[in-house]
């Protein structure tokens, strides 16, 4: 089926993936997690310049290997915008980092960041607009509502101003007792699949979706003695499995899809690359398996550099080259057989 | 001495340059010239459809060599932008083709596309906004006021909506009889180096100049034989009054600044870019003089191609070897030091 799409989100699209339409992109936008990690190799509260200059070394040791680089417009952008190739595509987070909780305690609420636009990031040059929106489909029918609410104002406002929108989606424990345990592990294949079909309607504008690994592969029968952390777990599924959930997120997901790391160790991340990229996903944005080593060689600058030259490189390397496997984002359904809206010879008058 | 730039206008003109910070831009924005070439061609009037086809051709086969395109929003953009690498920096033009002549003959005024817009241009993902202004000093004053005032124009819309303004400045015989000519020839240093003070005054905003070569090489006692195109001419001056002429425009220019090929052929433009380079030039737009040879053969789509791929490709691997000699864009005086504007922990809230 032949797609139609508008100029600015056709060309930034392309800002972001490499030239056969595959997403390497690198995520340095933590802020909330960022703080307390850094805080916590210190001993202190950790400063904004500090912060910041984690950030900008992170950038500039690591962007040249990525598609694109995902940084924030607070501790990120003015004191690492130099260190983004220019030829390198640029996505700015929109919200505020962290949630606040529903007094009923059933559910996250996001909140953008105050004094900052999606006008403003496009002004400053990003190539893409990022929100990242916790959600649960059970959680309080107010908080269900004011999470969908986010994030159509964003695709309204990425939409005036023809900039594309990532949408990242977190599932988070609601009856379950916490994220790492069987239960929230038999519930994440349903969360994934059934908040990538929600935000896929066109109502919300999104353009890629930024997807949890739909199962944890920690409770696989493969993999629950221990291989990527040294604890033994129960087995919720096997890898077949697993692969049939990766499945049925890329057929929920209407929109190309992105897997993200949230924090796992680097050689479970790959696995998790294989097994999205086999089901139909573009690529990934990933920061903390990256560079998450990076946080306790902070307070030693040369070992930081050298870790992220030598270890951090390698790991980035070595998911864009599982990342080849990946679906280009052209031959995503929804933007196959692509032309430009209004196409004619009249397109710069009525663009 | 340390300068400031706002957000935008760093971060498009990184996706401009290459990872030093030299330009390597090719031009494709043609529409008047390119029209009445094709006709002949054709011998009959060209097509939209057939002017934008041989856009989106040159654009597929050169866009890879160029570290950033200068196309334009009628022809050009909606027919070639899928053709330009997302890697590759966008320029759009703003102006009318051509230029009306005032009842006095004395002078050349420039409109901007009508129903195009600088915020159009940001919008549809352009990294910077081109605009040629056929420039005099000597015209009538209502001439040279209407271009400054154009100018300004742009260069404030460009400012409000944070986006490199690049602009083109091409000089014309007034009283002198025609461009060929010695007389032309001898006023040429003078013309190009006057044009570039008056447009580096931070009044228009003008982030990049893009000048013509201040001489004509035809006319130097070197090359004054017809080795570029067989004719004898006389000499008006010798190549190290020209190396003089260069020296004065880069002392002329308040801005980083490229050369133009104005149509000559590709061994004259590689001479004009060695020595705008010595000069101190940050690199090249160039258009007609790498790929001008495909214009006869647009009736012979495979010898099209093979012309750009073969000798089209060759011709700007040349002027990129040539621009490896250009002074990077960041180490002009205008440039140098560089901080972003507010950089501070408040700078996401007050731009």
């Amino acid at each position: 089926m032949a797609a139609e799409i508008s100029a600015g989100k056709l060309r930034n699209l392309m800002t972001l993936a490499d030239e056969n339409g595959r997403l390497k992109m690198m995520a340095i936008d933590q802020r909330g997690s960022l703080n307390e990690a850094l805080g916590k190799v210190l001993g202190r509260e950790v400063s904004f310049d500090e912060v910041a200059e984690f950030k900008q070394i992170v950038t500039e040791h690591l962007s040249p290997y990525a598609t694109a680089v995902l940084t924030d417009p607070i501790y990120g952008y003015a004191r690492s915008v130099q260190n983004i190739p220019g030829h390198t595509g640029l996505l700015l987070a929109c919200e505020s980092t962290g949630y606040t909780t529903d007094e009923s305690k059933k559910g996250r609420k996001t909140s953008l960041i105050e004094g900052w636009t999606v006008e403003k990031a496009r002004r400053a040059g990003a190539n893409a607009v990022k929100l990242l929106l916790y959600y649960h489909p059970d959680a309080a029918p107010e908080v269900v509502q004011h999470q969908k609410e986010v994030c159509a104002r964003v695709g309204r406002d990425c939409a005036a101003n023809d900039v594309p929108f990532l949408l990242e989606l977190v599932a988070y424990p609601l009856s379950e007792p916490k994220s790492d345990s069987a239960e929230f592990a038999r519930a994440k294949p349903d969360l994934v699949a059934r908040s990538a079909r929600e935000f896929s309607d066109p109502r919300y504008q999104v353009d890629i979706l930024k997807l949890e690994f739909p199962a944890d592969l920690k409770y696989t029968k493969e993999y629950r003695t221990g291989i990527f952390d040294g604890k033994e777990r129960e087995a919720v599924y096997s890898l077949e499995d697993v692969r049939g959930f990766c499945e049925k997120v890329n057929d929920s997901a209407g929109r190309p899809w992105v897997i993200l790391s949230a924090g796992v160790d680097i050689k479970e991340f790959l696995v998790s690359v294989d097994l999205a990229c086999e089901a139909g996903a573009s690529g990934f944005l990933c920061g903390r398996a990256i560079w998450k080593e990076a946080i306790p060689l902070y307070t030693d600058p040369e070992e930081m550099v050298g870790f992220l030259d030598s270890e951090g490189a390698i790991n980035f390397l070595k998911c864009n080259a599982a990342a080849e496997a990946a679906v280009p984002l052209w031959e995503h359904e929804s933007l196959s057989d692509l032309s430009l809206a209004n196409d004619t010879p009249d397109w710069h008058r009525v663009y």
